[in-house]
């Protein structure tokens, strides 16, 4: 077999601030969280996730997530994305000043009515008024699909039951859809095999794997993925967000893994990887206990 | 690019208590050792490096390897491996009654020299009178290749410098060869590049890859080394295994971690995780702390 070709530079979204935060019980301050993204700005992220718009009750983490939206320095070339699963979100997403959008459907079924208490077909039918206010507000709008590789109470998700929910997304205009591995089942020869598929479906597509270290795949998952043609990867400072479903197992893939992955092997990130690790260490700090990042434990703190 | 062939099953050598169990400064007894080698067996295992032969001063949790070795009962199509690094240790190793002796060299000038005192070449010289004594036994004899990707002290290990060694291994009658990222260093892609390159060159050797985990990367070099034609590797319980190099830091890969990824990927393995959890869950028990296991985390321990 020939090498697999792999790209020659890859865009990390730093997550951090949204799903590394988001089930942290210490609330961080909103100077702390602008402190954060700063930090990792300055380390070289060109795009961050910097919180959800969300009902304060259900994530009490989220809570200022305008307030730090509306404190951020704009910068060019620069996104911020904010999440949100309603229109109310939306709205308020777009009144804070985010750049970019991102809804998001569960693939699982059962993931999705315990999550909206409606089908993927409903959540995804609700996004049509979220797409034209986007538009109206020339906001730009990207589509994750979590749970899209497997859910614990479901097992894995085939990949024909992928396709409508891409479907109902290009119906809506959205050209940019994360693949989320929300529990952290997929494995590096699904995740291939997924996403060497939809690329070829859907040549027009940037599609952005959204990784969790939960069982250690997280790497294993970003290498075939990049063998697959994906150049587009989440990944959150300190490996912080656990999954829920899990306690006390690992959430996102650490920023500071997948930079030093990649640039190891010479596919160029834009991060530096000193200033990633200084700001993974900030976040451990402020939260006040360790993430999981590998580069951390080996850079000796 | 088509899918990437993978092997239909692999061979997992548990190296947990040689490896794993070196650098702890808890030291198990005889019982503990042999309740860990019957648990894993009894979860799968076809080969276990069950210690090593070196000086009790040099590894005092070794020193006992000799009486584990006379203890363990014979297995029909269980391979017993010792690790010898001198003809004393080979002649040790032999007397107590290993199916195979695995020897090893360092790729690095540098490693070899703080290790040995000895160039590679020098190393190698030395083990004709082991592959002689194994050789009039009837035992087999195996070959290691450590820091065969890098060194922290020397950076990356050009595939050139390990032509010679493995012909220096050929020349002894060796067929079997081992990789191993002692520091971890490896990315997927110099895998992917030297295992392809190695089996093509050398298509009678049978390649095994002894990841370690310092930077999280284990999971996905064994996947970057399954796409180039490899089938064996070595895993740790628990994890266990620190790199001596950078304390703090994550050792072997584990084993509950790659049995889970390869099956869920379809590969078989013969091993039975529920059992592997068992048995490493006792590991850190015996140990007195964790080791680096995603999948003891996630089920919960």
């Amino acid at each position: 077999m020939s090498s697999p070709s792999l790209p020659r530079e890859v865009v990390i979204c730093e997550v951090g601030p949204r799903d590394g935060l988001q089930n942290e019980s210490t609330l961080l301050s909103v100077e702390n969280k602008l402190a954060l993204i700063e930090g990792i700005i300055d380390a070289g992220a060109k795009s961050i996730e910097v919180g959800s718009f969300v009902h304060p009750k259900a994530v009490p983490s989220m809570a200022d997530t305008d307030e730090v939206v509306k404190r951020l320095r704009k910068i060019d070339g620069v996104e911020y994305r904010g999440l949100a699963l309603n229109f109310k979100g939306v709205e308020r997403a777009c009144e804070a000043g985010v750049t970019k959008v991102k809804v998001s459907v569960s693939a699982s079924r059962t993931h999705s009515r315990q999550n909206s208490n409606a089908t993927p077909e409903e959540v995804i039918t609700g996004f049509g008024k979220c797409a034209a206010f986007c538009s109206d507000r020339g906001r730009e709008l990207s589509g994750a699909i979590s749970t899209a590789f497997g859910y614990t109470d479901e097992g894995i998700i085939p990949l024909e039951e992928i396709y409508p929910i891409v479907d109902a997304y290009l119906d809506l205009g959205i050209r940019e859809i994360s693949m989320s591995d929300t529990t952290g089942m997929a494995h590096p020869g699904q995740v291939y095999e997924y996403m060497t598929d939809l690329i070829r479906r859907y040549p027009d597509v940037t599609w952005t794997l959204h990784p969790h270290n939960t069982r250690g795949m997280a790497l294993a998952n970003i290498y075939a993925a990049m063998t697959a043609g994906v150049s587009h990867f989440d990944a959150s400072f300190a490996g912080l967000g656990g999954c829920p479903f899990a306690p006390g197992a690992s959430g996102n893939v650490a920023t500071e893994d997948v930079v030093n992955m990649l640039e190891t092997m010479g596919v160029r990130t834009g991060f530096d990887l000193d200033k990633v690790l200084t700001v993974a260490r900030k976040v451990e700090e402020y939260v006040g206990h360790p993430g999981d990042s590998s580069m951390l434990r080996v850079s000796g703190f």
